[in-house]
């Protein structure tokens, strides 16, 4: 498939703009054809309105109608075959394993989508039906379950150019919930947004869905706030930095009918090691510790940011020789690897290094860098809890227990938090867990926050600054209600309910009916 | 028991503040004893503190525990007895059975959440079993539930002195799901508020429950906007006009930390006749729509404000017998009373007067107005889909099916719309019921949106402007999650692990293990 750089807007392709972008090779600095021109308000507003026009059918659509339509995203996803794969890695620097198992995790996560629409129970049907004889007054007849809140815009990552990009797990959800998807696509992966773009858009159509229930965009800073900000668009799905996240989350509730949005805008993921499990297990730890760092040349949301541990010289030295033998890579852009530094930079003014690791050859190539910082300075710059996006990360060495539950105390929110400690040593520090319990989304217990779980038990999200809606998550199937809201139906005939909602359960879901679950 | 006038700060009682109010008995204007002290602001940072201390102690207790207080809430507000049924009267202008029903629904409410406690599957546990021998990859151990997000800030309502108020729905759900309350009583019932608030007071002190798990105010607007924007406070629930409602949600935005805010602002609640049901059933229709425009004198958030028609003029007949019979009654406050005259005399600018009812005889009293719009002039002015907070309701008369859904398709967001029809009739407006669902939280066939059930299928809430969330309900036990946020445990030890995410699922919880719902 030949790629246009062209705007994806229903079922045609627009390139009306004059402004272009092109895609960059991370390794060489080489710009990669063709041009991506940016939307116009016109091509921004043709793609609203048919997503405005698509929600009133595809609202109707039943769950495996939209399970349907997942699964044939992803077999045409799969269908692009290698040219996915080279696009991807000659775009972003990413290795062609890492390109394939994204691509495994993209297509698994839509086909989980589609697992949960089928089974169906997602809705949360409740069933309290009428007492015409209770006194002192009857009650109705009351229903109620999810329903799709509208159209979505999306934004995609720039470091997961497939799972949290255009076939991502906030497309995967809103799709997944019955709303219509407006997607901006990430400078960092042009070409890659647009074979998937069209994926996407050749699968809708296969599968019967109306046209405008996706749409990709190319777009500046003033088309991207016009699509948050226009009244048809309902919710706002966001994946990257805190800036842009939050700015998002302003215009959105600055509208005259603000709206919900769901960034997620990383965290540092501290890492705690209690001191006789550092004893004891030094060296694994710190082999873990490093290859976490490094995955992915450290540009994950859930990289170990900080470490957290007792006074240990002899964990410090292990840990110096293996960040020395470390390898860094090529970072996802120029204008990544430029912050990535910078926030080096800066780091080390308040901090020591430990050990920096070697750097790789690509142009957008970096060393990774572990610092250290006592808990005295840790506490005296809490800019140092903040994301240095990349591999570093942020030995805080502590003198007592104390002074670890205050560290605990004063974090900010991330989206994860880590302990390493025999059970003994775990109950004995049951209070950091219970602090550590209202700072993030998801607590881990002797392993590292990298690798993120699609399922339904997950949660990627965690209290502000790590999200802007602490209330969700972002993977997992647990990202659909995102995107509703509950409607009640009061003494509706049985001909008008919704089939989830019917008293012969016609699609044998789990339902709560007069406070009791069954599926009957 | 005698009523003091001073906040109530954790077990203790406290009036340090220089400015008092008073309340006022709307039936004849005069005012009720004693004084009651605004909080000053180190009163606020007391009860703020204590909130914050009591929420690492209350996050821990069980469902039955949580919901033993609750139900001791309930208990001691029934043992108030008569002394609580006279303040209430005597303090709103409503009626001794009036009281009566909301004290019934209050304590009902606790109860209803006390057995959603006892029952515990609320939190949404879901397990995903670790798969060691998966490949490509392993899977980890992974656990989800909901769980407290914190001290909330709760805004008693003007409308329901109980049941909207200090022991009312948001309180009931904050501390349902594990949340301390800040309560900011409302003017228009100060000695209802602080009875019902020393009641919740005694039952935390005999269920113990730690000091700080709940605390009531008076507030003047500086001290409600720093409690709103105090970093300890996690969400907000309020009930009452749009105007304060977006403020704090306005306010709250703009925190360095934003919280959700759960602002219930009212609506028109747009009923819907169709043009056979009108025909056939006029006269039973205008009697119940009068009736329900009537109830409480019109202060209720789901007062039909609205009633659509295709012309008919002797409908308009019927109606305008019916209204004239219609006895208005005394409204909750000086300035309640004035804003529904003023907001009656500006409607009539733009529409005609169908009926007006009889006047009450108090101070506050006021006659229902039915006034009457064409489609046409409905559509140019429309702020008439504004809500006018009290006994007047807005007939407007369409010509065909057609303006019928463009008057649907131009509503703004309501907490309920309702249609009359036959089976036959509903089936051919469908269209007008899926545009409905677009712009409401509830639809109601045949019926009127006055009385809300509290059960689990309710849905009281709405697209903007009805509420600043529409993902969230504030009556029914739906309202429990508006308070809570996911936390994923991964890879936990049985024995930290909480009990609603054991392997062995002592508290016998419907979980989702592995994508599907059981409850061994």
């Amino acid at each position: 498939m030949e790629i246009q750089g062209h705007n994806i807007i229903g079922f045609g392709t627009s390139s009306e703009g004059t402004v272009a972008i092109q895609a960059i090779n991370p390794a060489n600095g080489n710009p990669i054809g063709p041009l991506f021109y940016n939307a116009t308000k016109e091509e921004l507003a043709s793609a609203i309105d048919l997503a405005d026009t698509a929600f009133d059918i595809y609202r109707k659509k039943s769950g495996k109608e939209k399970a349907s339509f997942l699964r044939n995203i992803a077999s045409e996803i799969e269908n692009l075959g290698d040219a996915l794969i080279d696009r991807y890695t000659s775009e972003t620097g990413l290795p062609a394993g890492r390109a394939n198992g994204e691509r495994g995790r993209t297509c698994g996560q839509l086909r989980l989508f589609a697992s949960l629409l089928e089974d169906g129970s997602w809705v949360n049907a409740k069933i309290d039906p009428a007492l015409p004889d209770r006194s002192p007054l009857p009650r109705v007849d009351l229903r109620s379950m999810e329903r799709p809140i509208g159209p979505v815009a999306v934004f995609g990552a720039s470091n997961f150019p497939l799972a949290f990009s255009v076939a991502g797990g906030d497309t995967a959800s809103a799709l997944a919930a019955g709303c219509p998807v407006i997607f901006k696509a990430h400078p960092a992966h042009l070409g890659t947004s647009e074979l998937v773009g069209k994926a996407i858009q050749k699968a809708a159509k296969e599968s019967g869905m109306p046209e405008g229930v996706f749409s990709m965009i190319y777009a500046d800073p003033a088309i991207s706030q016009a699509l948050v900000t226009d009244p048809s668009i309902k919710a706002v799905g966001f994946t990257g930095s805190y800036k842009v996240g939050k700015l998002l989350f302003d215009l959105a509730a600055q509208r005259p009918e603000p709206i919900p949005v769901y960034s997620e805008m990383g965290s540092t993921n501290p890492v705690f090691v209690l001191p006789k499990t550092l004893s004891e297990k030094g060296e694994v730890i710190a082999e873990n510790y490093i290859n976490s760092v490094t995955m992915g040349v450290g540009q994950f949301c859930t990289n170990p940011g900080i470490m957290l541990i007792q006074k240990n010289e002899k964990f410090i030295d292990i840990l110096s020789r293996k960040a020395k033998e470390a390898t860094g890579g090529d970072m996802l852009t120029p204008g990544i690897k430029d912050a990535y530094l910078s926030g080096v930079e800066n780091a080390k003014k308040y901090t020591k290094v430990i050990a920096i690791g070697k750097k790789s050859e690509g142009i957008t190539g970096v060393e990774p860098t572990i610092l250290h910082a006592d808990y005295q300075t840790f506490k005296d710059n809490p800019h140092l809890d903040e994301e240095v996006f990349g591999p570093t990360s942020l030995v805080v060495e502590g003198n007592s227990k104390e002074e670890y539950l205050e560290i605990a105390r004063n974090l900010s929110g991330h989206l994860t938090a880590t302990v390493h400690g025999s059970e003994e040593e775990l109950l004995e520090y049951s209070e950091l867990l219970e602090i550590l319990e209202k700072k993030v989304g998801r607590l881990v217990i002797n392993g590292f926050p990298t690798g993120v779980e699609v399922c339904h038990a997950m949660v990627h999200g965690g209290p502000f600054p790590a999200t802007t809606d602490s209330r969700s998550t972002s993977v997992g199937t647990g990202a659909i209600t995102r995107f509703t809201r509950p409607v009640c139906y009061q003494s509706y005939p049985q001909s008008l309910l919704p089939d989830e909602l019917k008293d012969s359960n016609p699609l044998g879901l789990m339902r709560l009916v007069d406070g009791k679950y069954t599926d009957q």
